[in-house]
C-alpha cells in the first residue's frame, strides 16, 4: 500500500491524497459504502461502481457467523465471493461484539460493559450479544442464535486474511462514551497491547492465503473524551508499525472534530487515517478538516431503506403524504440513477406499496448523495475553496 | 397494433410472429414479465432490459388502489412513471377482485363465489377481498385497507386508460375451475356482456389522454374446463372487434393443453392470443405448440424470492445446506447477470442472511431462464426442430 499527499488544506490537518491497494487506487478524503455480511443493502456491485463509490468496507463479525470466514477463504477471497473488484476493507469486529444487542441509542453508538457473569450464562437473559471482556480477548454470543464464541486480536487478524481485504484493522476495545475516566484508560491500554498482537499475528501470517495479496493492518486509536488519553493512544499507536489508523468513534457528537484533531496532530502525517463509523454531512467536513482520509457508515443505506432521503436542502421523508403526487425529483441537480430516471412521487408509491426496489432506489440515491459530497469536498480542496463550499453546503442542508 | 405471422408449427396451431406497439415490437411467443405494482419486483428495468425480456404486465386492480390512476395519469401514463419504455401490458383487474384474499390453493388459482352480502358487510370477517357480483358489476373489499370498492367494465377500461399501457383487457369474471357447468356458462355470459361494455368504453374514449397514444383492448375468453362453453366462448369473443385475446385460465392443469386448443381452433388466427398466468416450462410448451403467443407468471420472482431457482435439471431450493458451500454456477451454461457473476455459495449466503440483493439476484436468474426458455422454443419452431427441443427440455427438466 502507498499513500500519497497531494494537496494540503492551508494552516489546518485536512489533505487531498491518493491510496494505493491491490485492488486499485482511493482517491481521498473517501466515503466508504458499507457492505456488511458481503452485500450492499439492495444494491449491485454494479450499481455501487456507477454511485462512483471507490471502496467497500465489510464486517468481520459477521462474516465470521455468516456464511464463516472459512467459506469465504473457499471461494478465493471476499471479492470475488461477492463480485467486488474494487478496494476493500474489513473492520475488526471489535465494534460489533461490544455493540450488537445492547441498546445504546446515541449518534455515536459504542458500547463497553463488564458484563455480569450470571447474565451471560443465562439462557433466558436477551443477552445473545452480552459480552464478557478479560486481558486476553471477549466473550460473546452470536446475535444470529446466541450460540458462544471468543475473539481475541489473532483470532480476528486470522478470520480478517481469510476474507481477504485490501485493508484490515487490528482488534480494538470499543466503550462507550459514558464511560468514566478510569475505564477508559483500562479500556485504551488493552486495546494497544491488543494492538501489538494484531500486529505480530499479521507478519506471522504474511500474505492472505485467500488472494494471494498483502493486506494493509490500521490501528486503531481509542480514548473516548479525555483529551490526555486521545493524544496518548495515538502516541502509542503511531510507534507500532500499522500501514494508516482508524480512529474509534467514542466520543460525543460536539466532541467528534476535537478528538480527531487531538489525534491527528499526533499521527504521522504520511499515514491515511480513516474515522470509523462517521457519515453525517457536517462531521465529514469536520473530518477532513481536522486531516480525515476515510470515513465509512451505514446512514446512507439504513436511513434510505427507511425513507429518509439526503437533498442539498436537508433530509426528507418521502413517506410524507404531499410527495404521493410530487413529481420533481428527490433532489433538483442530482445525477444519480434514481434522480435521472425517478420521481418522489414514484418513490412514494414503492415506500408505500412496501416494494423492494425502494430500498434500492434510496440508497442508490443516499450513497450518491454522499459519495458525490466528499467529493466535492476532495475537489474543493483542490480548487482552494473548501470553506467557502463548506458554509455553503452546510447553511443549505442544516439552514444555519 | 400490427401482428404478423413469421412462421407456422407444422399441422399444429403454434405459430412465431412479431406484434408492433407504440413502444415497440414484440416476437412472439415471448414472456411477458410481470409489475404488478409499477416494478418487477426487486429489479430496476434496466434489469429487466438485460434478461431481454420485451414486455411488462401491470395490474389494475393493484394501482388502482395505490398510487392510484389518476396519479400515473398525472405523471404521463405508466410507462413514464415507472421508467419502462417497452411495451406495456394491464390486465383488467377482474382476476385480482375475485381472487385476492379467498384461498383456493391450486396450481391455476381463480375463484369467483356469490358472496354472502352478511359477510361483505360484516368489519370482522376477514373479509378485505370478499367479492358480490351482480350483473353490472363488482363489489369487493380493498386487501390494504378493506375499504369498499365497485369495478363495472367501464371502470376498469377508464382505469386501463389512465394508467396507458399500450395493450389492455376487457373486464372478466373469473371462475374457479370448481364451479359447476351451470355457474361457468352464467358466469361466461356475464364476461361476454361485459367484453361489449368494455369495447364500448374503450371507443369512446380513444387515445390514452395519459399517453396520446392508441392502446390495443384484447378481450378474454371463458368457458372453465367445458369443450362446449370454452368454444361457445371463443365464437362470441372473436365476433368483437377486439386486437386480440386472452385465455382466462379458469381450468385444471391437466386440461390446460386440451382448453387452449378448443379456443385457438375458433379464434381468428391473424390475431394475437394471451394465456393468463401461466408460466410453468411445460404449460409453456403445451401453450406454444396449440397457438399461444404470449404468456405472463409472477412465478419466476416470487419462486425466486423464496429461494427456488430453475435449472436445465429442473428447480433447486438455495437454502439446501448443501449449497453453503458450492461454487459453482445456479445453472451452468446459463448467461444471465447472477451466473455470470456468483456462485451457488454466495446466494445461499445471501439468501440466509435474509440480505435484499438474495431476490434480485435469483430474481433475474429465474426471469431469464423462462425469457430465454420461450425465445429458445421461438427458435426452435424457426428451425423446425420444436419437438426435438420439446422432449430433450422436458427429458432434463422433470426427468421424465
Amino acid at each position: 500500500m502507498n499513500f500519497k499527499i497531494k494537496k494540503k488544506l492551508n494552516n489546518e490537518l485536512g489533505r487531498v491524497g491518493v491510496l494505493n491497494t491491490p485492488h486499485g487506487e482511493i482517491k481521498t478524503p473517501a466515503f466508504v459504502t458499507v457492505g456488511t455480511k458481503a452485500t450492499i443493502k439492495a444494491v449491485t456491485p454494479e450499481q455501487v461502481k456507477n454511485i462512483e463509490a471507490q471502496v467497500v468496507l465489510a464486517n468481520t463479525y459477521h462474516l465470521y457467523l455468516q456464511p464463516n470466514d472459512e467459506i469465504i477463504k473457499e471461494a478465493g477471497g471476499l471479492h470475488k465471493f461477492m463480485n467486488w473488484n474494487g478496494p476493500m476493507m474489513t473492520d475488526s469486529g471489535g465494534f460489533q461484539v461490544f455493540s450488537l444487542g445492547t441498546a445504546f441509542g446515541d449518534s455515536v453508538t459504542k458500547i463497553a460493559s463488564k458484563t455480569d457473569e450470571k447474565l451471560l450464562s443465562n439462557p433466558t437473559t436477551k443477552s445473545c450479544c452480552l459480552v464478557k471482556i478479560d486481558d486476553d480477548g471477549v466473550d460473546f454470543r452470536s446475535c444470529i442464535d446466541g450460540s458462544k464464541h471468543r475473539f481475541t486480536p489473532e483470532k480476528s487478524i486470522n478470520i480478517q486474511h481469510n476474507i481477504g481485504a485490501d485493508i484490515i484493522f487490528a482488534f480494538d476495545e470499543c466503550t462507550s462514551p459514558q464511560a468514566n475516566y478510569e475505564y477508559q484508560k483500562e479500556a485504551m491500554e488493552r486495546t494497544h497491547r491488543w494492538a501489538e498482537r494484531s500486529l505480530a499475528e499479521h507478519k506471522k501470517l504474511g500474505v492472505s492465503e485467500s488472494t494471494g495479496k498483502q493486506q494493509s493492518l490500521f490501528g486503531i486509536v481509542q480514548g473516548g473524551r479525555f483529551e490526555d488519553l486521545r493524544k496518548k493512544s495515538a502516541e502509542v499507536i503511531s510507534k507500532m508499525d500499522f500501514d494508516g489508523f482508524g480512529i474509534g468513534g467514542s466520543f460525543d457528537k460536539e466532541d467528534m472534530g476535537k478528538a480527531v484533531a487531538w489525534v491527528n496532530e499526533v499521527l504521522p502525517e504520511e499515514k491515511p487515517r480513516h474515522l470509523l463509523g462517521i457519515g453525517e454531512p457536517e462531521d465529514i467536513f469536520e473530518g477532513v478538516q481536522n486531516g480525515i482520509d476515510l470515513f465509512d457508515c451505514v446512514a446512507p443505506t439504513r436511513m434510505g431503506r427507511n425513507g429518509t432521503l439526503h437533498t442539498q436542502n436537508g433530509k426528507i421523508n418521502i413517506l410524507n403524504a404531499k410527495f404521493q403526487n410530487d413529481f420533481s425529483k428527490i433532489d433538483e441537480g442530482c445525477e444519480c440513477y434514481t434522480c435521472q430516471n425517478y420521481t418522489k412521487a414514484y418513490l412514494s408509491h414503492l415506500f408505500r406499496a412496501k416494494e423492494m426496489l425502494a430500498g434500492t432506489l434510496a440508497s442508490i440515491h443516499n450513497l450518491y448523495f454522499i459519495v458525490d459530497l466528499v467529493e466535492k469536498i476532495r475537489q474543493s480542496i483542490l480548487d482552494d475553496n473548501f470553506f467557502e463550499f463548506k458554509k455553503e453546503f452546510l447553511k443549505a442542508y442544516y439552514r444555519k
